[in-house]
């Protein structure tokens, strides 16, 4: 009997778990679409969401909540609240900046304070915590925050490369993170840098470390085309939860494709609880949605390059715009030299938001002024200890021109700690602008966004405003270039020997 | 001293070597732009792929040879000595698809042995030999031409899932094939359903059964996002050489990105010998000959539906053309029901060409007419077994059903043995066509493809014809799709009142 032949003859012992963090919601349309996505394109894929048995939903925090008032006039906290109502049965998930919060300083404690307190009340579970220089001081009072409001606190690791991030170091980090009561430890590669073995090795390392119990929740963009390999790794390694997205809002500078992560398990001895079923009306939902933000996508599929020369896709476009801006282009090579010689002046930061803009800004100066000629105050500030403790000793000789610069002594204690309080002075400011509505949460909203706060109240009242192409465009663009038009072109053209200016727009 | 501070402390044997064989002169643009690539688009990146120290370069066969005829009007003989020629140090590598040669029916075994033959003295080095039922009577003879002509011949295991389709039965498979005297076997995954554990143990059960000297390539496309994965459980098998393709010409119905399985092994255990400077230049080459080809591409990126399905995407496109041209679009989803029962009955055959064209026009015939009332020619030459030996046996009813419908005996011998001896009609029949050459490698052309070779033959003085976009075209696509035309386009414009007919075209 054919029928009854069992496929595979090996025998496999009970699977081990391994959970899926969903991050269609949030950092995959922050890494494919510039974070554009509105909440009326994701509403419809909740049900699906909530069914499909992921460990959580990735859902806020990062660039989205500096989008929803920049972009879409759209209130986040609003956003927040409903996916609490859509998502009743999963974990909902963000991505917090420590002491950074949403926002791109150091806040004050109070004001950390406050905004996890709201967070979780209008529905936050998971709170990832990372700081761009993986110093753990930056994280520690948002931690204290999460635990005492009685969600899960995420520690994190931002991962890199450089002579100081060895294994030994990432397992030593988590330990301080454990120390602080973290719930879980995220391993984060935010540029796709983690490769199979240091993935295998820094899981294995930790649970060797502190325990099996200890849980490990990896992260990974798909830049580079081999972190899925990677993830494979972390699990064989022990890690319990891996993050992906749906496949139709996957690959390039996203993640790695959700049922291919689920797939990719069958016969390991791993296995997901994820309802295949249900992720699918989830990919076809998004499918439908993302031709829609086509301009705002990147053309990058695979890039390796990022582990010779370090730099971002995003840090790359920055860099390049700043010296197009000058009338350098033909110079990027010897910017992309400089990195590397900022990055380690600078004690080999990771290179994220902020550092990665502070490093890759100096760098451009650094070869079109001549090294350190002209020294930015956020270069400065990193020099002195404003940003925290570098993971390497920082060049002691700039470390001095910088104090000359910004005319500021170098600092050794936790950054906020010389924050004084700010939370009266924000409600104050806040109550001043029109459309407020009284909510600490607006407080907390002009607080991180004092620039873009006041506009987005003032029009709050006209509801949420789409960035997205319009049917109309969409249906143009699809139906092939040979007639693709996405908005009124203008053209010069002769008519029976007679020269028109036409305009042309999809009807 | 941090700069000498080594990045992982981790002791590791010296490194295992694994090859690889790069995909982008062959397979890759077959699988992404429909084998439409000009050799005019290839000449540029020989040298750097010449230089790289791949293992093999596959570079011919499979479709390339109709297409050249088709729609290049390219000599495809001079094309394999034009790579000969620019790729003096590489092994040049061609999938042949057994009995079959490079069409699409079987050939008297004179005919194979001189294809081999001309193949081998036109500069051939590794010929990759396979049969779509895995039936080894139809490599057989292939295979002996190739050895005779003191070449490479590569054993082939069609990758597929199936109650029959066992660990335990390829492995014995490769033991037929290494019995033939294959100097390497190939596993290989034309429709991206290997996962990692299956690739892992039928690796392992090959080296295990037959020892660890036997040298085994994988071959997977990308298709489902998991196989970059099922590459590196392969090698830690032992598998020897993997396939891919350069980034630029990666990913989606195509391959796993060179760069990323080079750099996936750091740290492992296992290296390869690939100058990743040079894949680069290769990369750079193809980053600007692909848009050009950008008509001819697939929009699919992922797709795990095949795993539920065992529906190739070049199948479901088929069948939904097939059901298109019937007004019966609406059901696709009963003929994807139909598939597995169409595939059973059939005796489990892997899906690809020509088994999977002729289950799918089955399966739509079943649905649109009542199960088997009308059964196709080639649907009964299958089930009468004049394609081969199925893995499992045929539903017998229908087999005998077959026999009337075809008016033929089953047949269980090798089919080509009752082919009768054709080389002095073909080249008679070849003789008497205009711009016929003379040579046996144009008898070869025309036996393979009697339909199209006349005209080739007659056109060839044209020389080739790329069906890329033009550069003015190209430019236009990229600026955007706001005044995207690729070519001359009508309008019904009306200006100042007046309706014209307008035609727009790139400047």
């Amino acid at each position: 009997m054919i029928g009854d032949m069992s496929y595979r003859e090996i025998e496999i012992a009970a699977p081990r778990k391994v959970g899926i963090t969903e991050l269609a919601l949030r950092d995959a349309h922050q890494s494919l679409m510039a974070t554009r996505m509105a909440m009326e394109d994701m509403v419809d894929a909740c049900a699906d969401i909530d069914a499909a048995g992921y460990w959580s939903a990735e859902c806020w925090g990062g660039a989205t909540f500096d989008s929803c008032i920049r972009f879409l006039n759209e209130d986040p906290w609003e956003r927040l609240r409903t996916f609490r109502k859509l998502l009743p049965n999963t974990r909902l998930q963000m991505l917090l900046r420590g002491q950074n919060l949403l926002g791109y300083r150091h806040y004050n404690d109070e004001v950390v304070d406050r905004f996890v307190d709201k967070a979780a009340e209008n529905g936050m579970d998971v709170f990832r915590v990372f700081d761009a220089l993986n110093d753990p001081r930056n994280l520690e009072h948002a931690m204290k925050a999460v635990k005492k409001s009685g969600k899960h606190a995420q520690g994190t690791i931002c991962y890199t490369v450089s002579p100081v991030h060895t294994v030994e170091n990432y397992v030593k980090l988590a330990g301080r993170l454990l120390d602080m009561g973290a719930d879980s430890i995220c391993l984060k590669d935010m540029a796709a840098l983690l490769k199979p073995q240091p993935a295998y090795d820094i899981v294995k390392g930790i649970k060797d470390t502190y325990g099996e119990d200890v849980q490990i929740n990896v992260h990974c963009h798909s830049t580079t085309g081999v972190t899925q390999v990677s993830l494979m790794k972390a699990i064989e390694a022990g890690a319990d939860v891996v993050d992906a997205a749906v496949s139709s809002m996957s690959l390039g500078p996203g993640h790695n494709p959700t049922e291919s992560v689920v797939e990719m398990l069958e016969g390991t001895g791993y296995e997901t609880d994820v309802d295949i079923d249900r992720v699918k009306k989830v990919r076809d939902h998004f499918k439908k949605v993302r031709p829609k933000y086509q301009n705002f996508e990147s053309k990058t599929l695979v890039n390796t390059n990022i582990f010779s020369s370090q730099i971002p896709g995003g840090m790359l476009s920055n860099m390049e715009s700043q010296l197009r801006a000058q009338g350098a282009e033909d110079r990027l090579d010897e910017v992309m030299e400089m990195v590397p010689v900022v990055r380690k002046d600078a004690g080999y930061p990771p290179l994220v938001t902020p550092s990665s803009q502070i490093v890759g800004t100096q760098a451009v100066f650094n070869v079109l002024m001549g090294e350190y000629k002209n020294m930015t105050a956020e270069f400065a500030d990193l020099m002195l200890g404003y940003y925290g403790e570098s993971p390497a000793p920082r060049n002691e000789e700039l470390a001095k021109k910088a104090q000359e610069v910004n005319k500021k002594e170098p600092i050794t204690c936790r950054p906020a700690d010389l924050l004084e309080p700010e939370w009266e002075k924000q409600v104050e400011e806040a109550s001043k602008l029109e459309g407020y509505n009284g909510t600490e949460e607006d407080v907390l909203t002009y607080a991180m966004f004092p620039g873009v706060a006041p506009t987005f109240f003032e029009h709050r009242d006209e509801g949420p405003k789409s960035v997205a192409l319009s049917e109309a465009a969409l249906k143009a663009a699809q139906e092939g270039q040979a007639n693709a038009l996405s908005g009124p072109v203008t053209y010069n053209v002769k008519v029976g020997g007679n020269e028109h200016t036409v305009s042309v727009e999809p009807a």
